[in-house]
């Protein structure tokens, strides 16, 4: 017989019908029975009688723990009387699908009550949460917007390989394999290769997939492991062209998870989604050191990047000015910028960050697709290009022009939330103390 | 100014535009230049007159290699006597964008005149071909389907740690990372963890993403990183149930490419693509074993599993019994399969392999969801049930009954395109003997 989900029970008003569920709670009263069934889309209140008829019945919730699964064939009835749904069911027969331990490791009703270590041992019970549920819902409709946006919009999806010869970018830390004998590791980020899809004519890839730094990072927003969206797009004329399609992307993913669970997020997690209707504002690096420096009387340490408190400030600056919750920066110092940031004439690049909420969530860039200039770079950054030619041959027999950028999905999903920590907003988190679950 | 992609060219015509592409060819006649430019999309025919006007275009065009990129401002006219399109393109000024190398080292008009490991070391070259733009737009196609059927019918989408501090299933050969001075592995497969969602309440999920494999295999369908999609859903009663969604899914997202692209495929590849109006026949091993021995006169060596032959053999018996491409065998002994599949009361495992035009292309199962029974499948295949406790702790708290299936994506599409080999079908192929480029 097919799962009928909770959510759909109002179909099914005076049929005999067959559940299945966690046993969420139970109400072991002296003429009646009540249990809570869940099944991650709804709950519904089966009632049990305690006369002859219904012994066995009896018997078998007496001795269930919660968070047992169970099956239960029996007559749903429309109960205006019944608080939780105006609806209740009568059970004929009750199978124990799975009998869970009496006691468990984790209070999953209430988050406060055990450690975020503790939480994360039993991420399998921390998930069970009503929140967790709504998180991991908005997560996937999120993605599936900007997935959607793009196949919209004649992207093509590219896959490209997690291990690697190289270090995809200079300088970071990479995790290490053994590779039938030779050392290779684990891709930082797939941005030499969705270049290579440029390369290939591809006019406009994505790719969503994992990414690896082996940062010794213990701070609330670092993985070791993180899911990344991965954009890249040839033909362009300028780098308003990469921050034009990023803002559209993003507000149109943002858009359909409020217009979907808007009041949910709001009831479950008390905060307000973006206001997608907001222009967001674009500073140069330059009028953002002018105006920290101005309205926030603020200065930073580093002439050429932002500290974290720049960041703050540059957002509730925009907040400020243009109630919007982002903010870009472009242009910055090529000092704070890998080798392939293509350059404006006067030596910035032609790159940006947005910044959501305090926190950098994007870095983008029009790319270097000249070869001679690419090399100059390289030689600039004091990388040998003999150990990138495999990278600087793709722009040796015609490469469009191209630009681009990446979010972590994570990261931008605890800022939209309001979440504190990026442990909380991952399925599994990895770091460098967390190999577990 | 936005890039105008050629297959949108019809509604310029009279009209002052730019266009960016690839030069794909240039006839250099005695009073014209013909040059067609090439972006991804389609193609356009840019005609030059070679008089004084135009000097400096003529110039820049003589001297240009195949494959540079270029920016033209012009005219674009409507000219029914051009026989690519109905159109041409006068144009009044060229930029170079990115000027080629004279000579490519890969021709990349005849995809046989190199070999294919000259072709992959040059991957961003052979990736130009019409032949593979489709293939790969045809999969975006593909994968982006799979995905939409899932979000339609209510699953999340997770993304399981690919950094695992175990392997994942057991015997099987695994690469090892350094991890902070610890001992990790890259995943072989979500398994464990799509498992643990159900646990955690999550009904049904999906996941698409990369799978690794420490597997010195050099045949035409082993990679060492693959694509897999992954599905996994609770509260089911039988296996029929995740056959049911698995055929439903597929049969999705062929329907989906076919109409989109199945014209311009069986142009480029001479394929049909299958007929997703038929039933997939459905037959259990023992009978599939007895079909072998009666219908194809052939009796493999092994009693307990099938060799390449006799997965063969079976789906041109589907083909011609039933019309279909596919068939599913059900009901695997035990032996040939791994702990964690739920045991029919004979001692048969309630799994299913999916063959589609002689590959095996699915293994899908109930998993056993009951903790004990489980703890007595890992001492029957001697593994010691401490080294799995993360796991079995899934079971412990109360869990769904659930089943669940995975594919490998390029094994799949070279099987629907009859690709010969999976190199051909991965964006960028990752053996034993190539970790490049």
């Amino acid at each position: 017989m097919k799962k009928i989900y909770f959510n759909e029970l109002e179909n099914y008003f005076e049929k005999e019908v067959e559940l299945q569920g966690f046993v969420d709670n139970i109400r072991d009263l002296q003429y009646v029975q009540f249990v809570i069934l869940r099944d991650g889309t709804d709950k519904v209140q089966v009632t049990i009688e305690k006369n002859e008829e219904n012994a066995s019945l009896v018997e078998t919730i007496s001795n269930l723990p919660l968070e047992s699964t169970v099956k239960m064939q029996g007559l749903l009835k429309e109960s205006p009387k019944v608080k939780l749904r105006g609806m209740e069911f009568l059970p004929t027969s009750i199978e124990v699908l799975s009998r869970s331990k009496e006691e468990l490791p984790i209070d999953i009703k209430k988050k406060d009550a055990a450690l975020r270590e503790t939480r994360l041992d039993y991420r399998f019970l921390d998930l069970r949460r009503e929140d967790n549920h709504l998180f991991f819902q908005c997560e996937t409709l999120f993605e599936h917007a900007l997935r959607e946006y793009c196949i919209k919009h004649g992207f093509m999806e590219i896959h490209t390989p997690k291990i690697a010869a190289g270090a995809a970018e200079s300088g970071a830390e990479v995790f290490k394999i053994d590779y039938f004998g030779e050392e290779a590791c684990l891709s930082q980020s797939p941005q030499f290769y969705k270049q290579m899809a440029m390369a290939a004519g591809f006019n406009k890839v994505f790719e969503i997939g994992p990414a690896f730094r082996a940062e010794n990072s213990h701070t609330s927003y670092h993985a070791t492991e993180i899911n990344m969206a991965d954009i890249e797009i040839s033909w362009i004329s300028s780098l308003d062209e990469v921050m034009d399609m990023e803002e559209a992307w993003l507000k149109y993913a943002i858009s359909k998870v409020n217009e979907t669970y808007g009041e949910k997020i709001k009831e479950l997690f008390g905060v307000e989604l973006v206001d997608t209707t907001i222009a967001i504002p674009r500073v140069t690096f330059e009028e953002a050191k002018e105006i920290l420096k101005e309205k926030c009387h603020f200065v930073g340490e580093r002439a050429e990047d932002f500290e974290r408190q720049e960041e703050k400030l540059l957002c509730e600056y925009a907040k400020k000015e243009y109630g919007s919750d982002f903010i870009f920066v472009t242009n910055f110092p090529f000092a704070a910028r890998p080798f392939y940031h293509m350059l404006e004439e006067n030596g910035v690049t032609k790159s940006y960050d947005l910044l959501f909420r305090g926190v950098e969530i994007t870095t983008g860039a029009q790319r270097e697709h000249r070869v001679d200039k690419l090399i100059d770079q390289m030689k600039e950054k004091q990388i040998d290009p003999a150990s990138l030619e495999f990278y600087s041959d793709f722009f040796r027999y015609g490469c469009p022009p191209h630009g681009g950028f990446a979010i972590g999905i994570a990261r931008v999903m605890m800022q939209l939330f309001e979440i504190d920590n990026i442990r909380e907003a991952t399925f599994i988190y990895r770091g460098p103390t967390r190999l577990k679950p």
